[in-house]
């Protein structure tokens, strides 16, 4: 299950994002010094999972940009702030506009209910950052 | 806010799903017959809600065959059978492919967890039933 | 922790409820049954929680129909047919007002999302049952 | 659906609360704050179910009181920190005594497990500050 | 990821189980019809996803067993029968006694609340039957 | 249902814990300061609470360390960061080793999803702290 041929093709680098956004760049940063420590831990369950998870997100019956609108839809609706914040930035790198990720937060509060609020709070913060 | 402009157009009907797969007659029959039930109590706030979630997948900056894969990844997230069957319906009825309604399943599944995939069996029942 | 002195005093005996609603004697007819499964294993710790469960439902800085009432929030905040029912049919017990146990049907909608309506319509079945 | 007619009276200001409880302040002006970018969006579902979200808490067959403390109970439920917190503030504004307070966080407890557990202890820092 | 040095050694076979408890019957044989229609479908990702699963139950750092019964601690908490009936089936089948059935479902029940009850009803249903 | 006989034996106290991690230090102290406001409180259903929580781990038909494991799984899966900072901590006290702390965390992965990985993560670097 090779990747390559289905990655998406990105307009904005992770760099791009954290020069735009102070909040982007604070996730990213720590994201990235936390999964330095799981990837030094090694365990192989845990790659394969992590693989899986790529895969969920490359081109396919659906554009990667729409699947990676879905994984905020499930990240909001489950109330993560750390997923919300990978996929609302995922989905600028790859050009989606922001009426385009407001829809699937409206789809996630209105499935989820206004337990989802406080977290649209703050994904609406990082939009604010992202799309100035 | 009115929706009428925002209606998607809808390839099939009700009765054409009912009639191309038992599993969504015995599901449409029953949500239609309770809310009936519903409907009867006249609770003003309820029939607001109703209003708000028909609101939430009309045509808007994505379009309606999206948000409703998009209710569809909600639904499968939050493993409700009965909310996956409306959606998995809804997606048909719009003419998304059976490939497309794999898409979000896969998403939820990922993101939620094997705990979904009890829910995505029976979804794939209805999804064999409505695309042979 | 005895309870005696804040029982709560119950307007209609389960049997009346029974004798109502076809909905209320088939669920509390398996719930009896299973109940009676799970008592003849004598698990301590599960007795214990059966125990804090009954205690939590008391009269005391809020009145017993209030509190049964709190717990039709949480279990159709959480989804649960079957504690659903349970609340339902101990605050129709109580004396509660349909209207009285609409309320917390609705503030869990709006908490808890679209995602609670199919276990609302079978709610409100056995609210028309109760009530009629 | 008009809310004037069912607003709640209100025993203390907001500002109140803030001069009461550091906990609370700090909570109300993140609030404040983030629900100003929210506004400027201009999400016209959003704004919808910030309305519906308004009417449930209104007084109805139940008082506000108690429907505030059943927003409560599906706070602490879900787990949702800053929910929880607006719900206490809004109890303790509405006039509910500290033990009033406690009950829904015993239900929700009880019902929902000892996960609850970290964010009562935050709620009970905040209610300490508030009826001190 | 091979798996096969690591398969855990069952005592019993699913048709053992299902001729000791007409409820293992019935839940082993529609899960299985349903897996055939997944199965049928050929999804890539979901076939890796079904393979994480299996690999997560093999003998490891934990004994098989052990993981089939965390299974069940995570199955109960998450409140899913069908995942309750097979992590049941399976600490059955690999020589798990009762009382230790028992004790991920205390855990489950104490983490996850009284919410979980109807479940573990069902559970103790099926326990009586395999270890009667 | 006392709890003394039953105690099981801690290889490391609290206190070196917090020496040998900073994360676990700032976790415990925080624990103890709310624990002390929810202690004043008095309030007796949560004290019942408690005391059933203390017994849920306590040597049973499974060891405790296995039973604590076991809350790891149920706090990984409900995805509490304070939750999984103690079964871990009481895990290590018990004399787990750091692969089999990584067990209950992969289960819960699976089981729960993607949506437990910004959990994990930050459970990776208590574990590193740990066990270094």
């Amino acid at each position: 299950m090779k990747t390559s041929a289905l990655e998406p093709t990105y307009i904005f680098s992770e760099a791009e994002a954290k020069a735009k956004s102070p909040l982007a760049a604070e996730f990213l940063d720590e994201r990235s010094r936390l999964n330095g420590i799981v990837n030094e831990a090694d365990n192989k369950l845990l790659k394969r999972i992590y693989n899986v998870d790529t895969n969920a997100y490359l081109e396919g019956a659906l554009p990667a940009k729409t699947k990676e609108l879905m994984g905020l839809v499930a990240s909001a609706t489950l109330r993560c702030d750390d997923c919300i914040n990978y996929h609302v930035i995922q989905a600028w790198r790859l050009g989606c506009s922001r009426a385009e990720q407001e829809e699937p937060i409206n789809v996630a509060t209105v499935v989820g209910g206004t337990i989802v609020i406080p977290h649209l709070r703050r994904a609406y913060a990082l939009l604010q950052e992202l799309y100035s």
